[in-house]
């Protein structure tokens, strides 16, 4: 799994000085954005003051971005993207396969208790659901297709399981955020994530309650 | 079931002639909403010619509604719980609750497929999510509590269940319409849901895919 995360990178890195000069400006933009948006929330982000913040010129942002709703959208993707990373790289690979998927569940799930301004941002955001499905999809998909490979999984449906994954999980960073829920509600979801993957109900308690960090 | 929905619409219904002609005209204003939304959109609704077309006068849109959002909120609210009531009280009192909690998700989910204009400006909305799991949740409590109450049903959490339900079927309707999953789609939804609700993968299999007309 890590080798695979390490391959995407390395594809991903830019190859001539322009080209690392140019990724460097976007990952200033996106850093600043991110910064600013947690401060003072989309709506109060001005493009003069983020280039201004990432310390790049005022023009350089339409070299990077098409508006103000491409850059938001870029910073809540990538943040994903490198949360779903950074979890996924965190988890020893020698793990059966039901407690990687359990622990990936839980620590994703955990946004809401750990980060709650971003996750507030994220559940306000227009199309907010449709960004998390499509940032975390790819990670949820490697996360499960050893355990599928292996047959410790068993799903009726990948695309169906993959979909259900994605929403309730954001649906439950929503109901946590709302107050909704019991504490601890991540390892009810983890729970319900396993039978989902037809692990039996004994395991699936005894699993999604493991020690976590 | 139907005894107890028709309890509450009962309770609902308006004492006094003035409160009746209140809510006709309530009505009137609500039906007109969906009929120019599903036509042109949210943005494309004007509030003078909602008002035309509804036939009350200009000035009481305000007696009703705080805002055009209000309204809005109001015609997808009451539409989906529409939906839900008219699918519970539809699905007879006698199967199991396994059939009765499969049939009524697969009837729901299949709104992408039988009213996709409806479905698609629902999942385009903003806070479309918030509004959809505030306006299901109590019809999905009432499907499942029969399966729970008569131990059917083995359920780890039951506010984190119905978060799953609602969220997952939202995800659903939303993949549906954008062609991310293969078709009867709300079978295998309705596969993992029984799963979910700790009804064994061969019976999950098989309710799910019962004749549903």
């Amino acid at each position: 799994m890590a080798r695979v995360l390490a391959t995407l990178v390395a594809v991903d890195m830019p190859a001539t000085r322009t080209d690392r000069r140019r990724a460097r400006t976007r990952r200033q933009l996106v850093a600043a954005a991110r910064e600013l948006i947690t401060e003072r929330g989309v709506a109060g982000l001005r493009i003069a003051e983020l280039t201004d913040a990432a310390d790049v010129g005022r023009g350089s942002f339409y070299n990077h971005f098409d508006s103000k709703e491409d850059l938001v959208a870029a910073v809540f993707r990538e943040s994903l993207e490198t949360l779903a990373h950074t979890i996924l790289t965190s988890i020893p690979d020698d793990l059966p396969p039901a407690e990687r998927a359990a622990m990936a569940d839980r620590r994703f799930v955990r946004l809401a208790y750990e980060d709650p301004d971003f996750a507030r941002l994220l559940v306000q955001l227009h199309n907010g659901d449709d960004l998390f499905a499509t940032a975390t999809l790819p990670y949820a998909r490697m996360a499960l297709e050893p355990g599928i490979a292996s047959g410790d999984f068993d799903v009726p449906d990948v695309d169906v399981m993959l979909v259900m994954l994605a929403s309730s999980s954001m649906g439950l960073i929503r109901a946590i955020l709302e107050g909704r829920v019991p504490p601890h509600a991540e390892q009810a979801h983890a729970e319900s994530i396993l039978r989902l993957l037809g692990v039996t109900d004994d395991e699936a308690r005894r699993i999604s309650r493991l020690p976590l960090d």
